[in-house]
């Protein structure tokens, strides 16, 4: 089979096709074909460097997938030949509360992850996807899709008319924006463009910020709600924006902390506002298996579609990645295969 | 003025209307012009002698009702006059958990209530109500629509793909299957009626069941759940539905005890299944202040409308109850002043 | 080995001593050689077909039990020889919330459970039990310590002050009594005994109220709480208690169904004054792992110690189990190997 | 009477004794004669100008203090003449949680405060004080003790076993440590000074880490719990402290932001570590008048005491502010009437 690994080096000229043989699942495994792969920051990250400095070489990169169940081991139950499964972004996150040793299960580093013609994965980290979405809408489901999930319906408890705030149109924010709107919330969506606003309005966003145009998008969330704040803002920035942030929130709003795309330190976060607004600042490291599965069914039933911004063959994945680079997306970029 | 006032015994035979003089709001008070009062059943049993035995009496009944600011009292700030304002159904219960003490300011018994031209309330016990409901679409709010979003929202943390299985088509359970549907749920209608779950699925219900045809309504339930059960259930009936509901139940789920239509006593409640359903049955009592707020923002936000059956006219209150009473009714019944 | 079997009719006269082969540990299991074994209302109730009708048979009875491992399978590596061990009740929730089939893996039955002198379990089924306990004493934590850890701390969130009333001094009881005192409350405890009474004070029940002089023990919580009610009631009884459970309960209290020591359905539950208290009753069946790990740390650091009522030798496994029967322990049953 | 107010500047040698007429009650107000106050950080702020530049003036400072029921207003009914009762921190914030509003109603600014020989207050702004503390002790529960209080069991549903990191040995951080021992938790103490570090042991700390001889003291929290990290620290210092408190907690944990004595502003906040553990990161702002009533029952059951490091005269205020200037202190700084 045909994979992509990380070898030599970090950064993306260190991103390589190689040959393979097709792996053979183990007791309570399955052989899963893959149908299409999803792109994520994380991604761009690890193949940089920025996630593991001491990366295990060659690494199959890019943590969500979606694919065939072609074979099974020897004990494997759970799935049968020819269902379309993803795999789970913390294989061993069944549940519950996570602990430290399930981050050393994550796909993509430092477990082998999406990038080939075929995976190996045990059926406890494989979850159905839902039949209404093609290939590329459910491959974006298991780290974008899981991350918001987990902050608007697990940790955020979004209800109908709260304010949510959600920053950018990247994966995770428009995920954000249509689950927000699920649960009958209002959505203000920020950008740096007014196409991309427009386009957010169409899939729900009841109001959109210009940020370029308008940078203290903060006061503009607070004069949207009357001088109250936004009941949950979806922060996506980190370094930029979480000061902002804090500001256009409500007293006892809460903060989902989910990107560092602007940094990976606040130079000055300020606790002051923070505690007059006796602020939640909740950080989001995607999500379990059972968290997978229910906004599987939450997707399922309301014929929801994940937004996928463009598909490129398996061929072009390291093109995909440098278009994931240049963050000009609208919602996800995925590689058929 | 005129008002209708419960005198001389109970039964709706000593519901008659009276002459009084208009009240003169005091420091934090408020004179309202009513415009419109919604019934529930707790209004009738009030009048029949269920609810207090010793009632003070005359007492004005019916806790629902909303109208217009007409004089505000010296120290009084929160509204203006001319604006639109219905009571909270708890005077004294304005956020957070109740108290036993906080009983003892409902609305209708053992406080005057609503069915009288005018009324006298603490500025602290009223609310705005969504500008675009009708007056008797505003007035079916404080105890109907509150006991639902306290059941399916606050309590019930109903989210995007549950399943929710509401009892009948009165008042409570058609707010129910609509704040359920507007965060993102599936409900499913029992009704002994065709006619009424055809309307209950043009209000949204994923699935009807017909209980007169189908009296195991709760086995029909785990067959449309794959044998997993409800997510959540608001249990109207008492003791001829909570065995059902439990029945009805996934493992971890969640009833909403909201009514007792048919007997305050349950015969026979089985413990063995409650426990191997990890049930939690929670018990409503209508709702707070703080809770009446947020399902107004939620219902303007989402321009949702209450079912109101039919209104009638001031002088016809006592037909009014007697239509209550022959629980015939889909959604609200309404008096217009 | 030595194993008790259930065989050939329910009843404690179809409980017999049989010679087994010692069982070999598969890839990911451990085999452990049994030191203690503690007895549950409900390894009576499997005994007597009340919970299977269908038993498979033979099977094991008996699903609290504490070990040292003595092989490991090839797979197996969280444990070493020689550490001591206790099963989980439900051998597959190990985390977050259950589902139904994890009800399928309950040992004592669908599963062989602990009476027999070697036990083979999948190491995920297994905790490390706290070191200062004997071994009678840890073995008592599996089934009524996870319930009352449930009930108290996870489910009931009993804080510092709260009023907490336990009903009896079985094994349950005086853990739930335990751990409300850890936690700060205060605890109030009822019985049909002055004796056991007494020796609750000492366990540190701060008020102790007996139901055979004192029937209405619901209205000695209310006077004791000055007419407030309780925060948190343990119900063990379930037919006898239930109404009285919610009639001492305080607005807002919640009730743990943990029981059903009087009888399996309530004959009459009013539901009134469970909406009048805006009752919570929340049913509790055991636990899972993460709660049992959560209670071995709350234990080991507060050198808490279960109540042991008697140890009978492996030998006299029937006597113990008829001694359970007489309802007359105070705390729990042991089983030395 | 005498009154001290600030008045002219800022600066404690704005801070100046005069002479004032005795209030009088309102319709549902209370007048108190004050018995002791004590002092927090932020009267100082406020003293300085920190919290308010705008300073309405003359400001009787001083956030908290107890004091005996003199006279009651006309429509009073909640407190008896004679009883000691203590002033809420927020007046305004009964139950529930807090709108930007009720920071509008705190006492010592913008509302005068308690360094007076006699205060007005609402009585829904009064609780009772547990009997077993002495005046100075009841002094120091609104804005110390219910801050901790907050942190510790409303939101930080510290239960038995955790371990919980408390930052120096203030008033907050004494209060939340005496909270987590009630509710059985082990609780780690980070001082500058081993002195305090014996005194806090005595207290009940199970650890201590000396901050100047060990100021990575995150490592020392890291060992002490296997490498697992605390699951809630109160986080007192802001900037020099939150990077370590977030690199010391265990993933799922929970860090209270409750002060910022070493700044206001956290320069360089590191988000990647806070999004491994899956931070939660709480700010607290006292209380509502409901944690405050169950913080008293958890005290007045318990006997705990508050610890005073001083008490001065009332003449000698300001030199109990120098003292309090210093953070020498141990516990409580107390001022007697």
């Amino acid at each position: 089979m045909k994979a992509y690994v990380i070898q030599g080096g970090f950064g993306l000229d260190y991103v390589a096709q190689v040959e393979r043989e097709i792996p053979t699942p183990g007791r309570k495994e399955v052989l899963i074909k893959m149908k299409a792969a999803s792109l994520n920051s994380r991604d761009l990250g690890v193949i940089k460097g920025y996630y593991d400095p001491n990366l295990r070489m060659p690494l199959i990169p890019v943590s969500d997938g979606v694919g065939e169940v072609v074979a099974l081991g020897p004990d494997a139950t759970k799935f049968r030949l020819g269902e379309r499964v993803a795999g789970i972004f913390t294989q061993s996150w069944i549940s519950g509360d996570p602990s430290r040793g399930n981050w050393d299960t994550t796909l993509g580093s430092p477990l082998d992850g999406m990038l080939a013609e075929y995976a190996v994965l045990s059926e406890e980290g494989l979850v159905r996807v839902p039949e209404h979405l093609s290939d590329a809408e459910a491959a974006s489901l298991p780290c974008a899709g899981v991350t918001a999930w987990h902050a608007i319906v697990e940790e955020g408890r979004v209800k109908a008319g709260d304010i949510v705030v959600v920053q950018g149109t990247g994966g995770v924010s428009l995920f954000a924006l249509q689950f927000a709107k699920l649960q009958g919330a209002r959505v203000i969506v920020t950008s740096s463009s007014d196409d991309k606003l427009e386009r957010a309005k169409e899939l729900g966003a009841d109001y959109g910020i210009q940020y370029k145009k308008n940078p203290n998008w903060e006061q503009a969330v607070l004069e949207y709600t009357d001088g109250r704040g936004a009941d949950h803002i979806v922060d996506l920035g980190g370094n930029t924006t979480l000061n902002k942030s804090i500001a256009a929130l409500r007293v006892g709003g809460q903060i989902s902390i989910v990107g560092v795309l602007s940094g990976f330190s606040v130079e000055g976060l300020n606790l002051v506002p923070a505690i007059l607004r006796r602020a939640r600042l909740q950080a989001i490291n995607v999500g379990s298996r059972s968290m997978f599965e229910d906004m599987n069914t939450a997707i399922a039933h309301n014929r929801m579609r994940p937004v996928v911004d463009r598909i490129y063959p398996f061929s072009d994945a390291v093109l995909a990645l440098k278009h994931l680079e240049e963050s000009s997306h609208f919602g996800k970029i995925a590689i058929a295969f």
